[in-house]
């Protein structure tokens, strides 16, 4: 990751709960011993904590002097602290600096990395998909990221080196690296990670408002307490996920009130349709958790031409036309770092992944004549 | 629990994750050493496995045989086998037997036992609040019912003593016995129990569904898996429970859409108020996992009387009339068991909760002037 010895040193910003947790990863690696980790907190008390827990080397309360000479700059602030942050460091960052973050959302940070940053760095946005509710350097761990998903998405400009750093950084706190499009990643993050949080609050914030509350909590079991586990986590960080993509939020809430309708349907209609229903919601759920889909290897096609089909002519309008614009437009820096892994680039899977969708659905709609 | 030689007997029939439970953590209790646990199940394999972890003392594969002699019937095989169990073994009860079952619903048990079994027996219903994803009797756990509730609800003439044995039983398995009527208790377990199902199943087959699954999937985290857990559970529990509490669920579900309704709302609208109701939900989820409420000690009331206010009213019509109707009807031998505990009496404490409820509504009202 450093080519001088100027750039030995990796600068952290924001030590939470996600900062001092790739700290005590990156420190638990053993990997890059000869490398500085300097932290940097709004609280002394956050950054005296991160050095006593050894996931900093240093603490540096001054902001600008924080990232001097840092190879690679991690901000891992709340996600609209991301461009005050990025305003403040701007200047005094080295020349090929990487500057990384782990927002909860992409599209905003890109725009923001895009406008503040000057041409001498290069920027490449991250996210790791791991949590837990409970909050703060106190609760960092150097598990934290093991066999998670860290999504990484490059800016236009980024350089080949930056990119392969960010993915190094990745596979070094023990995750697995996933190339996505801003716009893309906010989608995906909408449907697996937002509106679980949604999903998650509202059904607490209806029961604890019932008035039968006092009646109904002291029944509650593990099956209820799993449900609410999201509505634990720190709100500002739901308030600056909800802010910043309010619209694939929006998209997946209202598919998720259409579910819940369809259910209301089987509830009302003939008993063997909601046993499928619930017999297929279980095979396929114990599949997802034996053998968690990866893009590398895609996961067999299921039995129910009809639910699919449905959903996929819903969808062909703008969701395919999109999907060939965008792998015609895939940045060429993400093929090379396609390349550098060895596996098919990104725009060829994408391409193969969007013929066989066609394929299929022109299959079907012959079937279906 | 017993008195003759002949009573020392329990039998528990099906044994699958509950029953298998409830025979370990009866024999792990240590107090029921010369009780002999009899076990029966349809499939011999299960009868041989309770055998060999130590679930049961004895295997009995005659149904009718099975309860011959027993003091205590404990039936844990799926809801709707219930009823079919009650019908074959009602003949071969001993006078004074005391029947219990663990179905995940209430009011249609209860039927099925008045009219199935002999006046010579007792019977009270129970559900102990626990259960996990993984069925079956190779996961029995004696910890099981460790701090969970163990709903209880007496027939009308279940005699003191059945009364006294099921909470003794719940006890002895490390639970918290509360007293419950069935139509009560089958709305409550839609709204803590079948509604948190619903809704994770739900959200895993929206995703699963969807054309994007194989993009998302990788991308999925502990959230997304917590979330959907209960999408794992026995597919003909689900059934069985959405069949004999379809109103009570459906009550539910409607209001889970509503409460998305607002959310989305609020997604839309002014980000402070999004924040305060994601900040509040955060403090009391915390508030509920480090003091769940119990009936014995209430929560203090929260400071919104807007919200409380609103719901209560759309309430007041249905649910007061009919809390106050029942708690003028409560059977004597409730109040009995009560004292037998030495905590105040379910109707005084219903009628104490009533007149708060009302008292405060009416403040509220007269504020509103």
């Amino acid at each position: 990751m450093a080519e001088s010895g100027q750039r030995k040193r990796i600068t952290i910003i924001g030590l939470g709960l996600i900062g001092g947790s790739l700290g005590l990863a990156i420190k638990a690696s053993g990997s890059l011993s000869d490398v500085e980790i300097v932290g940097h907190d709004r609280e002394r008390s956050a950054e005296d904590t991160a050095k006593r827990m050894g996931a900093i080397d240093r603490a540096e309360h001054n902001l600008p002097r924080a990232v001097e000479g840092a190879g690679m700059v991690i901000i891992a602030t709340p996600l609209l602290a991301i461009r005050e942050v990025l305003q403040q460091i701007a200047e005094d960052l080295s020349e090929g600096c990487i500057v990384t973050e782990t927002g909860s959302t992409k599209e905003s940070v890109m725009e923001w990395a895009a406008a503040l940053l000057p041409t001498t760095v290069s920027f490449v946005g991250g996210h790791p998909m791991a949590g837990k509710e409970a909050q703060g350097i106190e609760n960092a761990d150097a598990e934290l990221f093991k066999g998670r998903a860290y999504c990484i998405c490059p800016s236009v400009d980024a350089s080949e080196t930056a990119v392969r750093s960010v993915v190094g950084l990745a596979q070094l706190v023990g995750a697995e690296p996933l190339f996505l499009e801003p716009h893309e990643h906010d989608r995906y993050a909408a449907a697996v990670s937002h509106l679980p949080l949604l999903v998650s609050t509202a059904l607490f914030t209806l029961l604890r408002d019932s008035p039968a509350w006092n009646d109904l909590a002291p029944m509650a079991s593990s099956g209820f307490r799993d449900l609410t586990r999201l509505a634990s986590g720190d709100p500002r960080m739901s308030h600056d996920i909800f802010l910043t993509n309010r619209e694939a939020a929006l998209h997946w809430l209202d598919r998720m009130m259409d579910e819940l309708r369809r259910f209301r349907d089987l509830l009302e209609g003939d008993a063997e349709a909601l046993m499928e229903t619930f017999g297929r919601a279980q095979i396929d759920r114990d599949e997802f958790i034996a053998r968690p889909p990866s893009r590398r290897t895609p996961t067999a096609e299921r039995g129910d031409p009809n639910v699919r089909q449905e959903l996929m002519s819903a969808f062909i309008g703008g969701w395919m036309a999109d999907r060939l614009k965008r792998a015609r437009e895939l940045p060429a820096v993400l093929r090379k770092a396609d390349a550098a892994e060895k596996r098919p680039s990104r725009g060829e899977r994408m391409a193969e992944d969007i013929r066989r969708d066609i394929e299929k659905l022109e299959q079907k709609r012959k079937d279906k004549e």
